[in-house]
């Protein structure tokens, strides 16, 4: 099975007047492999529950009636009951959704970075970060974290001082290693940020898993206009197939965002598709506690290989203490079960799937460490 | 009724770092007001057919269990179906899709113009080129129609050759004016093009539309890899909700979005909805007929009225002729007919509806001018 999409042969592609920075690239996107467990994406691995399926095909039939006309392009309904389920007194006027929260990126990158300007990340974090900086031609600025990927409040401040940068991602919990910041990570950046004017984001894509008594950013962003948190209901929602994200902030925020957004951007399809979610967001939200339970098996299992696996606020796992990660990540999908390799030496990440997938995978990483 | 969709004050707004080209802009798109008659957006009033309700409700239904996974990120059946359905020869590999042909429009640009470049249209013609170009810091350059708004090749070529863009944006059957172009007007600009090696871009948003005999630059796909021509399914197929615009050109073409695409921008349920629609293309495609009738009705009607209608190739039809455009579009209004002010001195712009709604314009319209 080919691990490439392309569809033509690198002359012809090399024959186009191609951007100069896109020049020898390859498209992102983990290899799609046809094995029996895949735990490489961070999808949510349960199917979505017969009773939101039914929801959704009702929700969209009604819609589909309409679809000869233009979807309504504020999504006023969604934006509504988005705001309901975030609560922390959210109004409808401070959210705003998109395609997919990299379509929510690259929106707020079109918005406030671009030439000249400069967009902080600290990896390892989501790898997407400086693919989306270079999509919209605003400069990435890596920061540093710690030995062992932690970043503190003083570390993050003084270095968003230091590079003056007009956004900052900070991914909480971090994609690839799985750990929320504390909140006086966000607070010390937005006040480094204070004095040139720089939007803070807060990525909460895994913020549903987080572990009891973190607090999420929402709860930071009255009275700071410049602070804004991102979501997607592509994670604990189970529903990666809708590509749904969205985000919370300052209402002037999403009127900037106005001023970027393709018109119509959200089909009447989308909006039927998560409006109906979002009715039964208990149900989706059942699984989980279940992922949270294999997340934890997972840990204490890569403890007893003696394997070094990272503190997990989300539905993933990052673990270092491997000889080989590349040759381990091989032997595991030798073995059916297909993890992703991040191209961080010694370590790999694995998605919490259902509990019979965790098992397969702890039951093979066990073969592939002790050699049976 | 309000005719904005901000959500914040002027003042707020500006106190955030936008980008210095958003600056006291404001956000795109036609005013949505509630009217009973809506020819304003060129969208096929007729509603979707229930056959066809009935088949998109069905594939959603299908896709909606494993929403919990990504989706395809090639989408490798709708690239299939589109080709099929276009014919001229082409492959699933020629095909590309997106979130409308925005997106599409936006994602050459990110690949072939950005900072430094240059993207051609001809004014008047679709009023997000301008945007498009700004929002992926590509320069536009306006070029220039004849008195009559038409374009011949010699001039399209000339100012090709003069200017040299990395890309031109050919509108056929053009917006807002609604005459297609001949092909030998996309020749010459390809041919004008070579030298510098630059995209040329046809749009072909209404081709369902055209008059019998017109052919549309699929045509001239063949050994011309910088030709790329752009269609959608919001106007001929009645799914301006479903948001799904696509392309047809040279393989290599499909590879250098892939460097730009969003990862997975296409949602699965985006991708049941359009594989539906396109199994019963005949079905949709039987309003464009009627449509057409009514277009033609309109042209009779506006000529009885002593306007002058341009040529229409299209859903809608561009006339002239009106002392005071923006005061006959407020008084259609009051008479319940919403339609576009294209912002052309003399000039409005309404697209055909239903008989019904045809017959309300016209009416409404000689009422106005008989001042009845």
């Amino acid at each position: 099975m080919s691990t490439t999409d392309s569809q033509s042969s690198p002359e012809a592609l090399a024959a186009l007047p191609l951007r100069e920075n896109l020049r020898g690239l390859s498209p992102y996107g983990a290899p799609q492999l046809d094995v029996p467990v895949t735990l490489n994406t961070n999808e949510n691995t349960h199917p979505v529950p017969d009773e939101v399926v039914r929801a959704i095909t009702a929700s969209v039939a009604e819609s589909a009636v309409s679809l000869n006309r233009y979807p309504d392009r504020e999504f006023t309904e969604l934006r509504q009951r988005l705001a309901e389920y975030l609560g922390h007194g959210l109004s409808g006027s401070q959210l705003w959704a998109a395609n997919g929260s990299n379509e929510i990126l690259q929106q707020l990158l079109q918005a406030f970075g671009g030439p000249g300007r400069t967009v902080m990340g600290f990896p390892p974090t989501y790898s997407m970060y400086p693919l989306l900086a270079a999509g919209t031609d605003t400069r990435y600025q890596a920061g540093v974290r710690g030995e062992d990927f932690s970043l503190t409040a003083e570390s993050a401040a003084a270095q968003v001082a230091e590079h003056r940068p007009n956004l900052v991602l900070l991914c909480s919990p971090n994609n690839p290693t799985g750990t929320a910041l504390g909140l006086d990570v966000v607070e010390a950046v937005y006040r480094a940020s204070e004095d040139h004017q720089g939007m803070v984001i807060v990525d909460e894509a895994y913020a549903e898993f987080a572990l009891s008594g973190t607090r999420s950013a929402l709860s930071l962003l009255p009275g700071r206009p410049r602070l804004v948190v991102t979501r997607t209901m592509s994670k604990a929602f189970a529903l990666a197939g809708a590509r749904l994200g969205y985000l919370a902030a300052a209402p002037e925020v999403t009127d900037a965002l106005r001023l970027v957004r393709l018109p119509y951007h959200l089909s009447a399809v989308s909006q039927a598709t998560a409006n109906a979610a979002l009715q039964h967001y208990d149900v989706l939200l059942e699984t989980v506690e279940d992922i949270k339970r294999q997340r934890d098996r997972i840990v204490d299992g890569l403890l007893e290989l003696g394997l070094e696996p990272a503190v997990s606020d989300s539905n993933f796992v990052f673990f270092g203490g491997l000889e080989d990660a590349q040759q381990t990540w091989q032997a595991l999908l030798e073995r059916g079960v297909l993890v992703r390799d991040v191209g961080i030496a010694h370590h790999l990440r694995v998605t919490a799937g259902t509990q019979a997938e965790t098992t397969a995978f702890l039951d093979a990483l066990r073969a592939v460490r002790t050699g049976t």
